[in-house]
């Protein structure tokens, strides 16, 4: 059974650091999201903000007025913002502890963690209400080292991958995953991120608080359990930061933990600097496909666009150039849908349409 | 002032595990070290065990025999050992206590922190000694997440990077650094593992336990204040792993962190597989140049061989064939020293033979 969230993200929902809260609004396995704290978006339906379609979720000004007009004290609060440093301000503070003090379990995605915040953990006491650290990793001792068993999975591993942070690569996995349930194709999805983890996906970790050879000793791993325990027809593992991103190496943990069959990458045509590095310009999608497959045994299979910034017009001429350009399938899952990457996925791997025909009446 | 210390690496003195012994007792700025304790080795020279040239330091079959011989307890004992697991077994548990109870101090590069042991903490206090965990990163807030400001230094980098772990990376590049200060080229060298420290490097930190966006703010970190403290002529950066390698993702962090002008590339021709992972099989020398060349904008400008498993007339040949099929001076430091690795960087940066001209008597 669902539990009711509120998601905390003033000032960023809708933006590239709301992207935890983006993300809930969307798919939400593990909580009944109820609302979203922004007050510079007003009282509006967070679908309709987020991408033009009503969902039924409201924005709200702050705690009290979310109470009031919900009537009811959500269970959670979930700190819905991903912010680069990674700390809270006084301000933010304040209103963590004013949850706690109506009584909202606080679900905390940061890597600085509430349980070992002195001031947290004796509030949450006071109030009887628990503090769920969601990075935070497991003892050493109970994390897993890479071992190389994953090159004997057998299973197809697709990883999506993209040229930069927060480009749409979890939404095009999660909405790529229920496309192909939906060809009664059974895919494992393996999260590496606090999104696919808060959203509810059973299998992963969030890698980017993990040193070396953890990061893909633990990717390694999910995928070995998913691999034994859910008996896939496909494994499609979620992207982290970029291969050729200058600061972040959780894509090089990713691919090197689940050694994938084939890639799909997403992209965002007019993003011209990486996204939490103002100063740093963009690579191109051309040299971050040969990085990738220069970097391992794979190969690039299609395409997914990230349309901020793009009139309608501009990202169907941009589908059309990029088929040219890569002969690769090419889509913007949130304005077409997935059926291009199905397909792509069916001709690299034509053992899943075995997986189909099971589905298929008899007659 | 030195400080007298006593390695334990038992079993593992001049093998791969070994390293941290290995790299110690061919330098030690920090620590004056008076023995190795290893009884699989008896009472030898262990320069004569290492590399057939004695330097004075003996090796033991234990504490006991250690502090006999030498006629003092020397003040620290340093875990020279690198593991994959990272952790200590129990017959390793009471050595570590023995010496504990005999008043040494201990140091430890393991990732297995023992400040962080009940028992240790609790025997080192009743013993009066300290624990130095020296790969424990400092705390979050202490640590530096990735500016990009890497980009903006004008001294020269070279990164010594490697096919593999344990394929003497460090070595080339302590070799080197002495071989360019006697050219009167300032270099300041960043070390970015255990043993560098351990050996008194002033700048860099063990970036193996950190995660992905503070592994390369730590290494950039590192070079933005060597370059401010020392305005060095060059900076030589320390390489882990391998960029291709199947499991660590050290050497991604340390490229993106140090933005290297120009590479030099350690490599072990008989080595067939991964050091720790003895079923996956080596990458080429050609694939791991080409590699490093598409993940980053700089270039390989010289090849160091790893001589183990080869004869004298193996290594020549094989410095001979590289030097034809890359076009790149080629050496084995150990056997010939670091000459064409000097000459090749001088003609990669010609601007250094001005730093060397202030040293020419004036007549």
């Amino acid at each position: 059974m669902n539990t009711t969230a509120l998601i905390y993200c003033e000032n960023e929902f809708g933006a590239i650091d709301g992207k935890v809260a983006n993300g809930l609004v969307r798919r939400s396995e593990k909580y009944d999201i109820v609302g979203v704290i922004d007050s510079t978006k007003g009282r509006r339906d967070t679908g309709e903000i987020l991408d033009g379609i009503a969902n039924g979720i409201p924005s709200f000004d702050n705690i009290d007025s979310a109470v009031e007009a919900l009537n009811q004290v959500p269970q959670y609060f979930i700190y819905g913002i991903a912010p680069l440093s990674g700390f809270i301000d006084q301000e933010q503070r304040n209103i963590i502890l004013s949850a706690m003090r109506k009584g909202m379990h606080i679900v905390n995605g940061l890597p600085q963690y509430f349980t070992a915040d002195d001031e947290f953990v004796l509030k949450a006491e006071e109030y009887g209400v628990q503090l769920y650290d969601i990075r935070k990793p497991q003892e050493r001792k109970d994390l897993h080292l890479f071992s190389g068993r994953i090159h004997e999975v057998t299973t197809p591993v697709i990883a999506v991958l993209g040229t930069d942070c927060a480009v749409g690569k979890r939404t095009t996995a999660m909405m790529l995953v229920q496309a192909l349930e939906e060809q009664n194709i059974h895919v494992a999805f393996i999260t590496t991120g606090q999104t696919g983890i808060l959203q509810g996906s059973k299998y992963g970790v969030a890698i980017d608080v993990l040193s070396s050879g953890f990061a893909t000793g633990e990717v390694e791993h999910a995928i070995l359990s998913a691999d034994k325990e859910e008996v896939p027809d496909l494994i499609i593992v979620e992207g982290q930061g970029a291969l050729g991103h200058p600061a972040f190496t959780s894509s090089s943990a990713i691919i090197r933990g689940s050694v994938p069959d084939a890639v799909i990458i997403q992209h965002a045509p007019k993003r011209e600097h990486y996204a939490d590095y103002p100063l740093l310009k963009s690579t191109s999608l051309q040299k971050e496909i040969n990085l990738i497959e220069t970097f391992a045994k794979t190969s690039v299979i299609a395409i997914g666009i990230n349309h901020e910034h793009m009139t309608a017009d501009e990202i169907t001429e941009t589908i059309e150039a990029y088929e040219t350009e890569f002969r690769l399938p090419t889509t913007d899952v949130l304005t077409f849908g997935c059926d291009k990457l199905v397909k792509g996925i069916l001709e690299k791997f034509p053992t899943l349409e075995k997986s189909k025909e099971i589905c298929l009446p008899l007659d």
